[in-house]
């Protein structure tokens, strides 16, 4: 039996990424976002939201370019610490005792300590109300070589990367791989689906 | 010590969302998604990048209108199911076995088997590239009452929602609860990180 929630932002499950910015003074910022994700193969683009009232929305119009450094579990205090206060008057990267480094391909800096950093040059802006969108162009992708499989791969739980459930407010680790893709489902296979 | 990648599409981690739309004739569709999310608060807003190849794609553009129901662990192989054939010549509910029910708030079907469904109209096309951008207003949530806790919050740990793997294509389920938001980092706090 299901229950109405009303027009509310729920889906499941959000992502967090910290967006490392700089301002026109050159001062580093580091923002937690989990209103993003993947939006486009070719060419390989993310899309992160931001309200204007933040330091990163300034940031990000300034200078078109950001990175994202994917935190891992073992992380969590620092990146919350990051979420609860503001990049206009202090260093975040010092204020959650994170290790600043600057980018070699966008001017944009990025936590040391992340095993995996995403260089993006921003190639839209969409307005949608509370929040815009930013539609970042991924120029390059970093990953530390411990969690990079035999085969080229990254692992998912050798990064051991954060879940944010937007409606509890709760931070969540990533479980148990459960199965390949386009494998799993051949099981069900079903011969009478076809439309009349 | 960190590796290049290139500019690959690579952000973690990513949902499964099960988009589901009418063609022209009513037939419905359910197809998976990993390349979206949340991306805007007020109006509430959701993101889902298609191929304009898929049956979907023809569907937004044709209707306006989608659902997304989230699966649970229980569902892998219907949902894999659903990703490793076309909705262009059979109905995928069937062929994964689902059950189709029928959105009372937009033209769109939805899978009754799935705990949470999020009812959507599309605002906004972006074309990104190989993928296009739809940006749904959400207009209602719908949630089992088996996942409601007693405070109405929706507990992500009942609904176990499956995550994707972007580089190894792979299913992973949500782990542990980590901790609060705008509360874990508390500990933290470090008083000399004012800029200059």
């Amino acid at each position: 039996m299901k229950q109405s929630l009303g027009a509310v932002i729920f889906a499941y499950p959000t992502p967090i990424f910290l967006i490392g910015t700089y301002d026109n003074d050159g001062h580093p910022n580091i923002a937690p976002v989990s209103w993003g994700g993947i939006c486009c193969a070719k060419p390989p683009c993310v899309t992160v939201s931001l309200r204007k009232a933040t330091q990163t929305f300034a940031n990000l119009i300034a200078r078109k370019v950001f990175t994202i450094s994917i935190p891992s579990e073992s992380q969590l205090k620092q990146v919350d610490a990051c979420g609860m206060t503001s990049g206009r008057s202090i260093n975040k990267f010092v204020h959650a005792r994170f290790t600043q480094a600057r980018s070699q391909v966008v001017y944009a800096p990025y936590i040391k300590e992340c095993l995996v950093i995403v260089e993006c040059k921003v190639r839209h802006t969409f307005e949608l109300g509370l929040h815009t969108q930013f539609i970042g162009e991924v120029l390059d992708v970093k990953a530390d070589k411990s969690v990079i499989l035999a085969d080229g791969l990254v692992d998912l739980l050798r990064i051991r990367p954060l879940i944010f459930g937007p409606d509890t407010y709760e931070y969540y680790g990533v479980g148990k791989m459960l199965g390949k893709a386009f494998a799993t489902g051949k099981k069900t296979r079903h011969h009478h689906a076809d439309f009349p």
